[in-house]
């Protein structure tokens, strides 16, 4: 039995995550829910934006599942919490085209690997009267770690290269730093082609030759950055999941946002959670039932029969679902 | 008279600037060149990568026109040199998708606006033993400025709206300070429409909706990411050229750098360069020819008779150029 924490959060949180649920239930999978708060409504009714126990509660299952989430300005983030309390260093961010979709060119299909918890994202800023300083924290325990995650899953997926994107032309100690620790990794992975770019230069090969890449390995702010804009390549963040992973815990979301303006209405895509959701059972092990769901996905969206609005179509998020249902019932 | 200190570099540099002078050479135009070094070459001559005649020619002149220079690892960079001596605290990047040219969406005119003195540039970091720190500076000053050059482009230029781009969800105080300087500015010019967007989103609106944007205004780094991805979607670096300003002095540079793969080959495309050309004597108030080499570079790059190997043709770097005094001469 799976013990499975799951964060709705607000906005389309709450749809995309029942879609996922139906899906998960429709697998013969012995799975134990347990529903925890975070978002602007838990801050409405609560005074926070993430208890405790959703802390709790996520550090003790096997994984978690997350929605999206308002942010509340002046309060602290939900997800950026449970990144840090769950040490969940690595953001994997795979990006695909899929047939069937508007896709920028066809058959992207790389990893980004983003380092998730320190560089930009330490938050230790200090505030002046004319001046603010935010420092971009770089460990060479972080980054030789995340490094490792990108090498072990070029390899586990049979990849040719990995790519360490940086900055290290105006960033010479912190970046120099994270490139170094790339390079030492890369030593133990002789098969793999190893190689780096400086992040502005990987901004534009992303639009002019996002085929020529595999693994990209980066720091916190800048897999932030490259893997919105990769989602905008392959047919907008509908379609993207994504996992927090550490050594102990995994927390997988769909990359996109709450949408507020398209909430409640059951037109958002689920794609992108039920993509997390495979995440999730690829993490758990159970590799079988994963990779159905990636596959009845593509075969959904490449049939495009069913196509909720931001991919050109006019149904529903639960049609979606059933859909993919359905094909899951046929592999 | 104008006094022009040129700085051609090492790689493509040269040629590109030579290419520059060139047409500069067939207007009317009363210039005085001063010649001035930097880069690799000038390293490997003199011990440092730009000498302190360089940054003083550039200071007394009218302009300065840039080629382009191979960075020298450990050694500092000439431009972030220049750009912080001279006080050149705005990076004005022109984006335009040119008939003709294999821009990814059509009709793609926006500029972005990136502040140019501090930020991550700032330099400041700090190496320990297993980790190092780099601070991010950001202030009022340097805030409201680059925002009241964005509003005032947009003015100059009829421009409907300016945006700010930032990451204030996570870094708190030093972009919310940086956005509350920007709608402290936007307060002075009612007609234009002023919003802001995650640097995130951002960067994938790029992709999924250029034309919704006019004038972009962001931090350094943000800056030089977004606009390599611009420069991606309207037909690579090629194209793409940029001023560095500031309140005394002026320095124009392709956006591209020195790619020595194929610095002396006579293949480079000058474009870059003579539409930087184009904005330096904008600024010069020479805006009549500034307008002329606009347009003759938009001609030959519709006509695309004479075009270089990254625009998908075989011809070389002075045929272009030819090609540009040419359709000057019948302008
Ligand atoms: C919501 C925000 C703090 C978050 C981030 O910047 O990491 C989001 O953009 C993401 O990519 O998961
Ligand atoms: C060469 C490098 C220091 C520079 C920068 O990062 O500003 C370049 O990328 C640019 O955009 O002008």
């Amino acid at each position: 039995m799976y013990n499975i924490t799951t964060i709705a959060g607000d906005g389309i949180g709450k749809e995309v995550i029942n879609a996922g649920i139906a899906i998960l239930d429709h697998l013969d999978l012995n799975i134990n829910y347990i529903e925890a708060e975070a978002g602007l409504e838990t801050f409405e009714k609560t005074g926070t934006t993430i208890p405790e126990e959703t802390v709790k509660s996520a550090k003790k299952s096997d994984a978690t599942l997350f929605g999206a989430i308002t942010s509340v300005a002046g309060e602290k983030s939900p997800i950026l919490r449970l990144r840090k309390s769950l040490d969940l260093y690595c953001n994997l961010r795979p990006v695909k085209s899929f047939n069937g979709t508007k896709s920028i060119k066809p058959n992207i299909d790389f990893l980004i690997i983003r380092e998730n918890t320190e560089g930009l994202y330490c938050q230790v800023e200090s505030l002046y009267e004319n001046e603010a300083i935010a420092q971009r924290q770089i460990t060479r325990k972080a980054s030789e770690r995340i490094s490792k995650f990108g090498f072990e899953i070029a390899k586990k997926y049979n990849k040719k290269s990995v790519s360490c994107i940086h900055k290290a032309n105006v960033l010479k100690l912190t970046d120099g730093l994270f490139k170094e620790s790339f390079y030492k990794i890369a030593k133990n992975y002789p098969d793999i082609n190893a190689n780096d770019y400086y992040v502005d230069a990987m901004a534009m090969f992303l639009v002019t030759k996002p085929k020529e890449f595999d693994v990209i390995v980066t720091t916190n702010l800048f897999g932030d950055i490259l893997s919105d804009e990769a989602a905008g390549l392959v047919g907008g963040l509908g379609l993207l999941p994504s996992g927090n992973i550490g050594d102990k815990n995994g927390l997988f979301e769909p990359v996109h946002g709450s949408a507020p303006d398209i909430a409640g209405k059951n037109i958002s895509n689920p794609v992108a959670t039920i993509l997390s959701i495979a995440m999730m059972l690829d993490f758990l092990k159970e590799e079988y039932v994963a990779n159905k769901i990636q596959i009845a996905v593509e075969n959904v969206l490449k049939h495009g029969k069913i196509q909720t609005p931001d991919l050109g179509g006019t149904n529903k998020t639960n049609e979606m679902t059933t859909e993919i249902i359905k094909e899951l019932d046929n592999l």
